[in-house]
C-alpha cells in the first residue's frame, strides 16, 4: 500500500463541456429546488428545535442530515464563486444550529424537540449519522467562506461525542446504526490536524461488530443490515443496506490511508473487489433489492426490480475515491467514472429539478401495478423522477456530488510527486507545484490535450478499462492501466481515446442478462426507450457486427445511437408454435442517465443480441 | 349455448398407461400419505369438536375442508374398488362429523370448538367453503359406498344454510370470502334433484359483489381479492386470488348449464377466454404473484416468481370441465389436458409422497435466498416438494383430482346423442347407450383405437390444438377442433396424432419470454434441469431446426428429449466486451411435471432459441 493524496476539487475549475453544464444546472436549479423543498417540508424550520407535540411538520430523525448535505453542497458551489443568496440561506440555517446546540455541544433537532430524554439510546435513530453530515457541512462551509461558526460548533459536538463514546462510553450503544460519523471525523482530522478525531473514527470502526450490546435493527433479523454482523476486518462480502455498507467501507479506506493500516486496506480492498466483480450493476449502482435496500447474493442483479439507490451509487464513488488514495490501480477511478456518468447522474432529471431514489435498468409500465387486489403491493420502482421524497437523502447528495465532481480528478503520489490524472474533463487544476489544463470535449470526444506548467515532472494518465486502443503523443510505460510519462519540454501531452460504441456482456451467472448486451459509448451506458423504439423492448434484438451511427443531441448532451436490428413478431395468441419471422427494426439508444425525461415509457439497458444476421 | 352432459368418471375405467400408473400411486401412496399427515397434525381429531383453549393442535378454520377433500378423494378411489381400511378411515371421520353436528344441522369443527359464538359472522373464515367441501365429500362417498350418513347430515346442513342465507338472511354476510359452497350446492342438486340447492347456489352468485354489507378481506385493500368488487355478471377480467376466482367461475358455468342461463354463460366464457389468452402459464397454472395468490395484469407471467398454485391449476380444470358442458369447443378440453399433464401433475412427486404448493417455471438455487440481512425475505417458491404444508389444500386436491381424472373424458350432446371424446387414455367407458373402449398408449404415443359397441351412433373426437396433422380412419367433418363422424359398422375408429416435439413461443407482451421457447411433446411441457445440463441454464440456447431425439424413461413415464444446442460462455469478470464465442452443448429435457425429483437443481421451462445456426 502506497499513499496518494487527493487534489481537492476546489483546486480544479471545470471550464467547459459535459460537467460544466451539469454543474451550472446543479447550481442554478437543483440546489435551489432542494432548498425550497426542504423549506416547504419543515426541514429548515426544525433546526430551531421548537417543535412540540401537536404542531405540524414533526421532525424526522434524519432531517438534520438532509439539511447538512444541502449546506455541504451549497458550500461546494460557493467554492466556485460567491453567491449572496445561497450564503444567506446557509447562514440562516447555521445560526439556528449554533443557537440551539446545547451546552454539551450536542445538536440534533429531532432529539432536542421530539425526544429530549432519549439522546444516544437508540443506535438506529441516525444521531451519529446526522452529526457526521453536520461535521462534513461545517468543514466544507468554513473552507468555502472562511466563516467558522458551524465548524466551531461541530468541533464542540465532536468533542462531546469523543467524550461520550470514547472516554465515558456512556451512550447506550457503541456503533451507530447508519455509518457516516466515521467519514466525517476523518475529514475533521484532515481539516484540523487533531488526531483524536481520527482515533475516534477508528474506534467506531473497531467497535462495529464487536460490541457486546449493539443489537439488530428492527425489522432486520440479523446485524448484516448495518454491517455489524462481525468485525469489519473480518468481513469478506458486502452485505446489508448498500449505502450504509459503502459509507463504512469508505471510512475503512480512510483509516487505511490516514493510519497506513494494512489490515484495513486489505479488508477494504477485498470488499471493493467483491462489489465490482459480483454485486454491481453496469451503471455503478448497487443494492439488488428494496428489502433492506441491500446487497443480496453474488450475481443477483435483477434489472426491473433493481433498487440501485442514487445514494448508493454516490457512496460507491466515495469509496472508490478513497481507494484511489491507497493504490494506483485504474479500477478505482474507472468505478468513479462508471458512477459519474450512469448510476449517480440518472438520479436527477436533465433539467435538474426532479429525482430518482431508485434507478432500475428496465422499466415496463404495463407491469407497473402487478397486483390490484391487495394492499401489499409488489414493490416496483417509480417510473418518473419526483420533486422530492419523504426520505430525501438522494437530492442533496446529488447536489454535493456534482458540485464536487472534480474531487476524483487528480491524486499526487506522496513517494515521487507523480500527478495522476484519473478523469478527463475540460478544466484547469492548480496543483501547488504546478498547473494542469485539460482541453477536451470528453466524453463527447475522446481527445484530451494536457498542458502542464510549473514543477510537475511526471504524470500518470488513466487508460479507461473500457478502452481498447489509444494513442499518446509521448513515450510512456503502462502499469495497472495507468500510463506513466515524464512531462515533455513543451508541457503538452495528447491522449486520444476513441469513443467507440461497444457491446458489453455480463458474466453467465447473471442469468437475467443471458443472450443480452448493454451498449456503451466510452464510459456512458446507453438504453432503449419505448418512446423511440415502440413497445415491448425485449422483442428487439441487436445484431452482432451491425454498425452504429451517432447523432448529436442537445437535450442529452451526448449523441443518440442508432443501429439496424430485428424485431421479433410474436403470435397473436398467448402461446403458438414458434415461427422464424422477424422484421427489420431501427433501434435508437440514448444515454441511460437521460431516460425518463420525455414522459413515462418502457426502458431497457440490456438488449437481446443475435450473434449473426439471420 | 347448447348442453352437453358430462359422463361421470365412475363410468370410465382406466385400464393401462400413463394415468393407470398415476392412479395406482395416488391410491397406494398419496391418499395414505395425506391421511397420515392429517392425522399427525390433528385435522381428524379436530372433527370431535373437543378442542379447548390450552390444548395442542388448535384447529384452523380451513381444516374441515382438508379432511373433506381427502374423503372426497378416498370416495373416488373407492369407486374403482372397495378398500376396507380406506373405508374405515372415512367412516371414522364421518362418525365424528355426524356425532358433533349440532341440532340446526351446522357443522364446523373450528367454530364448534374454538369460536362457538362467532358462527357466520366473518366472511373470511371459510365456513361456507368448508361446508361446500363437506357436501362434495358427502355426495361422493354416498355414491361410492351407498352409505348415506354423511350425505344425510350434509343435506341437513345445506338446509340450514338455505334458511340462514336465503330465507332469514340472518348471517352477518351475504357471500362467503372463499367460494366453494356454490359448486357443492349444484352438485347436491345434481345428486338429489332438489332445486332449492341450485337456487341457493345461484343466490350466492347473485349476491357476490352486490351485497351492501360484505366488506373487503384484510389485509386486502379492495374486493377484487375475493371477486366481490362488482357483480359477477359484470366482471370482465379475472382478478384476485386465483383459486377463489376459478371456483366461482366454475359455479358460474354450472349455473349456465343447469339453468340454461345465457348471462352466466357469457360472463363465464369471457372470463375463461381472458385467462387462456392473457393470464395463464403454459402449464395451465395461474396466479402470477404470491401476494394474494392472485391474478395480476395481462401478460404478466414471471417464471421464477410464479405462484402457480397446484390448487389453481386444478381449479382451472374444474372450470374448463364445466365449460365443456356449455359448448363444443376444444379449447376447454385442451385446457383440461394442459392442466392434467403439467400444472396439476407437477404438484406431486413421482413417488406420490410429497407436494408443491407453488409451481414456478424456473428455479435458480443460487438466488434462493436473495436477502440474508432482513427478516422480510423476498418470497421465493420452495425448490423441493414437501410432505405437507400448514396450508394443506393442495395435497388432498391432488388426491381427488387424479382419482377423478376421467371426469373430463366424455360428454354427450343432449341434442343429438353425439358422444364427445375429449381426452385420450387406455380405458373403457360405459355410457349407458353403449360402451366405448380406447386402446392407446397416449401420451407416450399418439395412436388411439376406439372400439364402440351398443347404441352409440355418432362421435366427436377432439383434435388437440397443439396437433398440426392427424389421420383418421373414417370420414369426418371438423368444427371448432372436434372431428365429427358416424360410427362405422365395424365400430372401430383409429385416430393418429403424431407425438411431435414442438417449440412454442409466447406473445411478445410476455416480455420475460422474449427470444425464448418452451418445448412441448404433445400435451406435455418439457423443461431443462441443472442435473442434466449443468449450471446456468439461461446460458443454453436451442437452435431452430435442430432435431430432437427421444429416449424412453421409466422414471418419468415419458421420453427424455435431447437436442444439439449451444452454450454461451460468458466472461470471467462481471462485465466484458461481447465476444461471439459459443460451445456446442447437448441439451436434455424432461417432462415439466417430473422436475425436482432428483434433488435440488436449476430448472427452466422457457429456453433461449437462436433462429439459425451460427
Amino acid at each position: 500500500m502506497a499513499n496518494y493524496k487527493s487534489v481537492g476539487f476546489e483546486h480544479v475549475r471545470i471550464t467547459g463541456g459535459f460537467w460544466k453544464k451539469r454543474q451550472e444546472i446543479n447550481r442554478d436549479v437543483t440546489a435551489d429546488a432542494v432548498y425550497r423543498r426542504f423549506q416547504d417540508t419543515g426541514r429548515f424550520a426544525a433546526l430551531a428545535c421548537a417543535w412540540r407535540e401537536g404542531m405540524p411538520d414533526r421532525p424526522h430523525y434524519f432531517w438534520d442530515s438532509d439539511v447538512a448535505k444541502w449546506i455541504e453542497g451549497a458550500a461546494y458551489i460557493l467554492e466556485a464563486g460567491r453567491d449572496e443568496e445561497l450564503e444567506r440561506r446557509c447562514d440562516e440555517a447555521i445560526a439556528d444550529i449554533t443557537a440551539h446546540q446545547d451546552e454539551t455541544g450536542y445538536f440534533n433537532s429531532y432529539f432536542l424537540s421530539v425526544a429530549p430524554d432519549a439522546r444516544f439510546t437508540d443506535r438506529e435513530k441516525h444521531e451519529l449519522y446526522c452529526a457526521g453530515h453536520l461535521i462534513e457541512a461545517a468543514v466544507a462551509y468554513a473552507h468555502a467562506t472562511d466563516k467558522d461558526a458551524l465548524l466551531r460548533a461541530m468541533i464542540r459536538y465532536a468533542d462531546y461525542i469523543y467524550r461520550v463514546f470514547y472516554i465515558e462510553r456512556s451512550a447506550a450503544f457503541d456503533a451507530g446504526g447508519h455509518p457516516e460519523i466515521e467519514l466525517a471525523l476523518v475529514r475533521l482530522y484532515d481539516a484540523t490536524g487533531e488526531r483524536k478525531y481520527l482515533e475516534l473514527a477508528r474506534h467506531f470502526l473497531d467497535q462495529r461488530g464487536r460490541s457486546g450490546r449493539d443489537g439488530p435493527i428492527a425489522p432486520f433479523a440479523n446485524m448484516r443490515y448495518d454491517q455489524s454482523h462481525r468485525p469489519l476486518l473480518e468481513q469478506e462480502t458486502p452485505e446489508g443496506h448498500a449505502v450504509r455498507a459503502l459509507y463504512i467501507y469508505s471510512a475503512m479506506a480512510d483509516i487505511a490511508s490516514r493510519m497506513d493500516d494494512p489490515a484495513y486496506f486489505q479488508a477494504a480492498s477485498r470488499l471493493f473487489e467483491h462489489i465490482v466483480a459480483r454485486r454491481m450493476y453496469i451503471t455503478g449502482a448497487t443494492g439488488s433489492t428494496h428489502i433492506g435496500e441491500a446487497f443480496t447474493v453474488d450475481y443477483h442483479l435483477p434489472n426491473r426490480t433493481a433498487y440501485a439507490e442514487t445514494c448508493a451509487s454516490i457512496a460507491l464513488a466515495l469509496f472508490a475515491r478513497r481507494m484511489m488514495e491507497t493504490r494506483a490501480d485504474a479500477v478505482y477511478a474507472d468505478t468513479v467514472e462508471r458512477v459519474m456518468y450512469n448510476g449517480a447522474l440518472a438520479g436527477v432529471s436533465l433539467d435538474g429539478a426532479s429525482f430518482f431514489y431508485e434507478n432500475p435498468l428496465e422499466i415496463d409500465p404495463a407491469f407497473a401495478d402487478v397486483n390490484a387486489s391487495t394492499e401489499e403491493k409488489q414493490h416496483m420502482p417509480i417510473m418518473q423522477r419526483k420533486a422530492v421524497f419523504d426520505c430525501s437523502c438522494c437530492p442533496p447528495n446529488i447536489v454535493r456530488f456534482i458540485a464536487s465532481i472534480a474531487q476524483s480528478f487528480y491524486t499526487v503520489s506522496e513517494a515521487d510527486g507523480t500527478v495522476f490524472v484519473h478523469q478527463y474533463a475540460q478544466s484547469t487544476a492548480d496543483l501547488g507545484i504546478g498547473r494542469l489544463t485539460q482541453e477536451t470535449d470528453y466524453p463527447a470526444d475522446g481527445r484530451i490535450t494536457l498542458r502542464i506548467e510549473g514543477g510537475i515532472r511526471r504524470v500518470a494518465l488513466r487508460i479507461p478499462l473500457w478502452c481498447r486502443t489509444f494513442t499518446l503523443s509521448v513515450p510512456y510505460k503502462m502499469t495497472d492501466d495507468y500510463v506513466y510519462m515524464d512531462v515533455p519540454e513543451s508541457g503538452e501531452i495528447v491522449l486520444d481515446i476513441p469513443m467507440e460504441v461497444q457491446l458489453i456482456e455480463a458474466n453467465a451467472a447473471v442469468q437475467n442478462n443471458a443472450w443480452r448486451v448493454a451498449v456503451m459509448r466510452g464510459p456512458v451506458v446507453y438504453c432503449a426507450e419505448g418512446i423511440d423504439n415502440g413497445e415491448k423492448l425485449r422483442s428487439l434484438s441487436l445484431v452482432a457486427g451491425a454498425a452504429f451511427t451517432q447523432e448529436p443531441c442537445e437535450l442529452f448532451g451526448l449523441p443518440v445511437l442508432r443501429t439496424r436490428g430485428l424485431r421479433r413478431t410474436g403470435p397473436m395468441g398467448l402461446y403458438a408454435r414458434y415461427h422464424r419471422e422477424y422484421e427489420e427494426a431501427e433501434i435508437t439508444l440514448i444515454p441511460y442517465y437521460a431516460f425518463a425525461n420525455r414522459g413515462e415509457s418502457e426502458m431497457n439497458v440490456w438488449l437481446h443480441i443475435l450473434p449473426s444476421p439471420i
